[in-house]
């Protein structure tokens, strides 16, 4: 008998009847003997049917308002899997973030929550009811509702599993949990059994779109165990949870992130002076532009290649501005390339593994594939490589690190 | 400058294009110098929307997560009028009622508002914002979402204004006041600039539909000048007040209501035994059907006839009982009849009248009406009478009593 918080996404509550489905579910969890509080997010295109008519409403609608507006979307959804699951003759009760008391920040639309009140949600448990609460939305200290920005339903999950406690906080979604790599790039891709929070953090900042960013961080920080499960098939999920109870027999690499949202831009025969990478990088920073990759060469004729990278959706502004720049430092000419993509391994295991990097670069220069850029940190490697080389860099990766091998320990 | 509650109804705030319309009318009573506080329902077909998905999800929903669905329509309206109302640069902050604090009973889909917390508004107002609140819900002692029934959205608007002694609450609809009769019936009825309480609960009850009778009874309790208006044209609607308020010259009658929803039982042939009205009308109140117009005879033969009107929806089941009690206390039959309608009279003025009855059946037998029942009030004469003779009735006694003279005083 544990204490449980389960929380469903858009997709798992999008009908009638996927609803209904769920409440089978919590009902056959709740006759095994757990404590339950179940977060919902708003049924799938409702939060959009919202934002469409305060659009329609104003072309910039007052934020506070918006709140207000779109955290009815969460509060339809805890109302109809309660109705359901007092039709299954299960006790369940629903709260909405301001009823529970999660207090938040006045950041509306993108609020933090500040703590949660529990005494509501351990008297129902007491009374041996389900509770279910609505993901993504708060209130502030005056009582005024804010939301969490997208995805913050898994926030919601994750912090009332730190407030209450909670054995084990599990995100029911639509992939069956993490896997090595993308399937769909590569079909011998294996769902890990479990996975730092750490690695975690690292495979969703680059690209693997399971869990939000912000969830994981919470989750660590408060070291809540996260899993992630399918929502409408058997299955045991992956574990996210501290180093020290992922098995001993780590292996080297956990899994292979990639993305192909990157651009590169390379400014050419600067004079190399001092403060020249903030002449550089000031302006596209100013511009709200994040960038990811740098690396800055000094040529022979003591002048400097500065290259970096961006998301696509930014390479447009980020090329003009390094036009701008150009002329006023005296480089030589920019230069950009769209054609491009980002291969990571990303893996607690290779901390205490030298020599990760030199077989990474040995793989792809194998397959004839040319590394372009380079970056590294604690727990993962990221090479920049042509696009065109992606799928085959991911797949001659995933066999040398062995990981579609269950449980091969490597080193 | 005044504090005036005006509360929207769902058709009033159907679309987006009517909700700007009303931001606009807003926006003009604002800038008169006004302190406002608007009450509105759920977007016409919401609230409709909601249930319907409800009882998708269950035949008997649970009661109190039926109010969390339900409370969301007008949650939805509050943030959309907001929306707008600040796009025009009026300030406008948007309560639920939780928020607000209307404390009700815990009688879920019928609860009864017990007291307001006019902190928040009264703040809002003294920085000069409009303030919004949701109509037809509140919160229980324990914070649990609450409605009060179809409808409420009147009574919220009532109950707002006598907590914060508004100088009038205004309720937009789509008629431009309350008419002498209804203008369908009788092209000459006229608007009445002034009502009494009493006339329009009767009117009310009597199946006029302008308002609920729920928010006039509490408007006449706690003294709240009620006014009926048109939504989207211009006009001073009807002012619903107490009896001292209403001019001196006030006229004998005030209007003319009336009902199709009239059905007619009889058990004749009744052994005349104590106790034979409670043995004939207890089963059908036992099975809540609400007995209108109630007439005992005696016959010759020391039997009793025994006749009384229902709704046309519970004409069946009242037949079918009434039946059964025939046999039980030997009464020689049952008849029963649909073909019939109720039409009164109302006025203050009859107080102080002798003669309105009798003048009353004088204009009906001019035009062949035979009464078949009669029941009276201090302000109001009630007679049933064959269907197809309403209008014919209704426009005679129009006609006879000059209600289609402006500011005729009678007497």
């Amino acid at each position: 008998m544990a204490l449980i918080v389960q929380k469903f996404g858009g997709t798992s509550v999008g009908s009638i009847e996927r609803i209904q489905q769920i409440a089978k579910k919590i009902k056959t969890f709740k006759e095994a003997g757990h404590d339950l509080v179940i977060v919902v997010s708003a049924m799938s295109g409702e939060t959009n049917r919202l934002l469409g008519l305060a659009k329609q409403m104003s072309v910039k609608p007052n934020l506070r308002e918006l709140d207000v507006m779109v955290s009815t979307g969460e509060q339809v959804t805890i109302a109809l899997l309660a109705i359901a699951l007092n039709d299954l003759g299960v006790a369940a009760r629903s709260y909405t973030g301001g009823q529970v008391r999660i207090v938040t920040d006045s950041v509306h639309t993108k609020a933090r929550i500040l703590h949660i009140d529990d005494q509501r949600i351990r008297a129902d448990l007491k009374a041996n009811s389900v509770v279910i609460v609505a993901g993504f939305q708060g209130i502030d200290e005056e009582g005024n509702i804010t939301t969490l920005g997208r995805g913050g339903s898994d926030t919601t999950g994750v912090a009332l599993a730190a407030a209450l406690k909670a054995d084990e906080c599990q995100i029911y979604t639509d992939v069956d949990g993490v896997y090595t790599t993308d399937p769909r790039v590569e079909p011998k891709a294996r769902r890990l059994d479990k996975i730092t929070f750490e690695e975690m953090l690292e495979m969703a900042s680059l690209g693997s779109k399971v869990l939000q960013i912000r969830s994981v961080e919470f989750a660590g920080k408060y070291n809540v165990p996260l899993r992630v499960l399918h929502s409408f098939k058997e299955g045991p999920g992956t574990l996210i949870t501290i180093d020290e109870e992922v098995s001993m027999e780590q292996p080297i690499i956990s899994g292979i992130a990639f993305s192909r949202d990157e651009a590169k831009l390379t400014i050419r025969g600067v004079p190399d002076t001092p403060g020249v990478a903030s002449n550089i990088l000031g302006p596209i920073s100013n511009a709200n532009i994040e960038v990811d990759m740098i690396i800055q060469n000094i040529s022979q004729d003591k002048t400097t290649d500065f290259t970096f990278t961006v998301s696509r959706s930014d390479y447009q502004m980020a090329f003009d501005i390094l036009k701008e720049t150009a002329s006023k430092i005296s480089a030589k000419e920019v230069a950009g390339n769209l054609d491009i993509a980002k291969v990571s391994l990303v893996g607690v295991g290779m901390r205490s593994h030298a020599g990760v990097a030199s077989r990474m670069f040995g793989v792809l220069a194998k397959e004839g594939i040319n590394i372009l850029m380079i970056s590294t940190s604690e727990i993962k490697i990221s090479v920049l490589i042509e696009e065109k080389y992606l799928e085959l860099a991911v797949r001659s990766l995933h066999k040398a690190f062995e990981l579609d091998v269950p449980d091969k320990t490597l080193g």
